[in-house]
């Protein structure tokens, strides 16, 4: 029966759309997730068309097959982890930008485009597509929609979310579900757009979204860098920048252990006063003055250094510094990339509980913040071998999760709760949500095959 | 067994918050849709507490009993009629505001609060809250909520959906729900908090809300007011305005019928060289040279006259024309609001079809846009008498609304379906987004008697 079920699936997509030898299916097993342990796809799919997914989530729906969808396989929460006997159905190859409609700030991409790539196409009209998560140069529109990705941009622009205005989604069984509107305002029916953003695949796979544009500014914006001598003090900062209702277009905090790991790359001769980095932007119309004001804000609250860029080529190097942070970080060894998220004036407080877990659990955590929206990337970092974390670093992570839910926080800001936070969501969340959640998920994908064992 | 069950109802709730007499119960029966026809309640349960709506709930999934909710009644789409037998569930009752936090800038006001009365507390801490539905005054936020109401600020801070955190929910049954959070960002689940906004009551009874602020400008914004000789020239102004880019906190647009209406009532002299009038503000930084950019866009698409605000009392006088608007126009007799939305730059096309249809049809139509959003209200004047729309009338709306939807608009860019819209849904949202409405709303409403007749 298989083999005629295979055969079936090839029939329908292509032979050559499908790979099923072990070899061919090995590099799909797993997303940027350490310390997972994937299962065996029985296949995958290379889906390049709508037409495609349907056709896969029709076979998949008749041979009850569980279906897992992937965008980049970038997933820092095991979204795009294969289970035993799935079909790994990518959307990779769905690259067509089907339309860019720059007098109504609109573009039409599929799944498949990079990120950076509908910025790019953005960029050729003055536009610009905000969302923007550190993999952007990697990552597709599709598994940014359906992990809700956030990034640096989102303190002043909002999350994917905020710049969805309507998708084309594959149901299970097959059907082509548009939500959603090509205008800005619109209250037609429920909010199904927002229904499938941040799903996480468990109720049908996007293929293609219609996304709102903004103006780009004109020119690019001025970056401020300001050393502390204490995560706490920068901490402060950013909470006199925002209790000064200023809005900066992006506001990143690195930690000393961060700041190391840069240095001994790099050599940036951080000095023994700075034990931590705060990075701003502006891009607003006033940008240099709004900058002016917020070094004028860390210099009050004890900045021992704060540096205005002066030239576009010295405001990109500083914000490089905050781009370094990961791969100086991973080149330590295995790395587990967490992501809760405060109210922001509480980012003083789950800033000690992150350095009072680490020593507890005497694990190494590595701390970069979306600083002006309270989130927090608490990075662990680990002895590469075999892939399983630590049980110290999940204790403390333990302990980082409860600390945020107790601050009145979240267990993931942008990265969502794939397979590595499940055993949380029920914490947060509660019974009648939890309830509520089984409900659609039953409603949606009765016979549970979209992406299982993530999220629910 | 109907006494019994009011007794049971009435010792749940307490007993003066219970309505029965005919008498009492007729101000529940409608909101300020014309020409539906309402039911009679078997009862008005005048919900104080979080408490009083879920024993309600719980009483309604009991004995079967349709529940119809109902906020500041101000529904233009019939979101609150009453239906034969059921319960009215006001929560107009609900008026406590539980927290302000200045610092996170998030408000948590129970649903009867007044939506003016949340930017009141808000600006005692120079905060606002940007959605500003026309019935700001009287309206609740439990009903903008539910309908995801838009406003004049919209064009610059989105609707009420993009100023929502969280929810606290009473669903069918009288559990309570959680939806959300209190951090600007957060992919913990799915996103529940959306699905209810704008669910018109059809899935539950939002209580409270955990609502974002803003920063209130420092002071209040200067107002363009510019003349121009037709409704198309005015709207190709609106184009010219966005296509420089330019993001004004309000963008509002009259046609000659309404400002007859208001001339007739107020004597404000416009001359025959003013047939459509264009209100802006700019809220910015730099708001008076934005006014004045806009000013000049005006002048250049042929503004008869483009009058600037030079003080703030004149700047409120120049926006008092366009709050004249609603109130103008229903002198004249009966009125029927509608509410479409297209891409902008169909802006100039919509208005010719709606004159089109005012013309084939031969009835009256007044239109008020909020112009920067798309969002275009044609107004329908008739003669007062029966509770009934006359035929024409629906006639014209039945083509304006197709006309919508073929200019790749919606039906409703704020006001909701409710009763008044349900016969349009399925042609714009179509055969397989009808299924997933219906699916959901049998997950979380099994017994559908959650609004019956409203929506789907």
């Amino acid at each position: 029966m298989m083999s005629n079920a295979l055969d079936e699936l090839r029939s329908v997509v292509g032979d050559g759309r499908v790979l099923s030898d072990p070899d061919a299916t090995e590099a799909y097993r797993r997303d940027e997730t350490p310390a997972v342990d994937p299962g065996h796809p029985r296949c995958v799919v290379l889906a390049s068309t709508t037409g495609d997914v349907a056709a896969a989530l029709a076979w998949a729906q008749r041979h009850l097959v569980p279906v897992v969808p992937r965008g980049g396989g970038t997933s820092l929460a095991g979204g795009a982890t294969a289970t035993d006997g799935c079909l790994v159905l990518s959307t990779a190859g769905l690259t067509a930008i089907r339309e860019l409609d720059a007098r109504n700030e609109i573009i039409v991409a599929e799944a498949g485009v990079l990120n950076a790539d509908v910025d790019r196409a953005a960029a050729r009209h003055s536009l610009m597509y905000p969302p923007d998560p550190s993999s952007f140069e990697i990552s597709t529109i599709g598994g940014n929609l359906a992990t809700n990705a956030g990034g640096l941009r989102c303190v002043k622009y909002g999350v994917t979310r905020d710049s969805v205005l309507g998708l084309e989604v594959v149901l299970p069984g097959g059907q082509i579900l548009r939500t959603g509107r090509r205008t800005v305002k619109g209250v037609t029916g429920y909010d199904l757009t927002g229904l499938f953003v941040g799903s996480e695949g468990t109720l049908g796979v996007i293929t293609s979204a219609t996304l709102r544009l903004r103006p780009r500014p004109a020119t690019y914006p001025p970056t401020l860098a300001a050393g502390f001598p204490s995560f706490g003090a920068a901490a402060r900062a950013v909470g006199a920048i925002l209790a000064a209702r200023q809005r900066p277009s992006l506001l990143e905090l690195m930690d000393s252990a961060t700041l190391r790991a840069i240095d001994q790359w790099k050599n940036t001769g951080f000095g023994a006063d700075v034990q931590a980095l705060l990075i701003a932007q502006d891009d607003g119309e006033q940008a240099d003055a709004a900058v002016a004001l917020m070094r004028d804000s860390c210099e009050r609250e004890g900045a021992t250094t704060a540096e205005v860029s002066d030239s576009e080529a010295e405001s990109r190097q500083l914000l490089e510094l905050r781009r370094l942070a990961y791969p100086a970080l991973e080149r330590l060894g295995a790395t587990l990339t967490e992501d809760v998220c405060v109210p922001r004036t509480r980012l003083p407080d789950m800033v000690q509980r992150i350095e009072r877990a680490a020593f507890r659990h005497d694990v190494f955590i590595a701390t970069v913040a979306h600083a002006g929206d309270g989130n927090l990337h608490p990075l662990f970092v680990f002895e590469r071998g075999p892939p399983a974390v630590p049980a110290p670093v999940w204790a403390a992570a333990d302990e980082i999760f409860r600390a945020a839910l107790e601050l009145g926080g979240t267990l993931t800001g942008e990265h969502g709760v794939g397979v590595i936070k499940r055993r949380w969501l029920a914490e947060e969340l509660g019974p009648e949500s939890m309830a509520v959640h089984h409900a659609i998920k039953r409603a949606l994908d009765p016979d549970g095959i979209m992406n299982p064992g993530k999220v629910l």
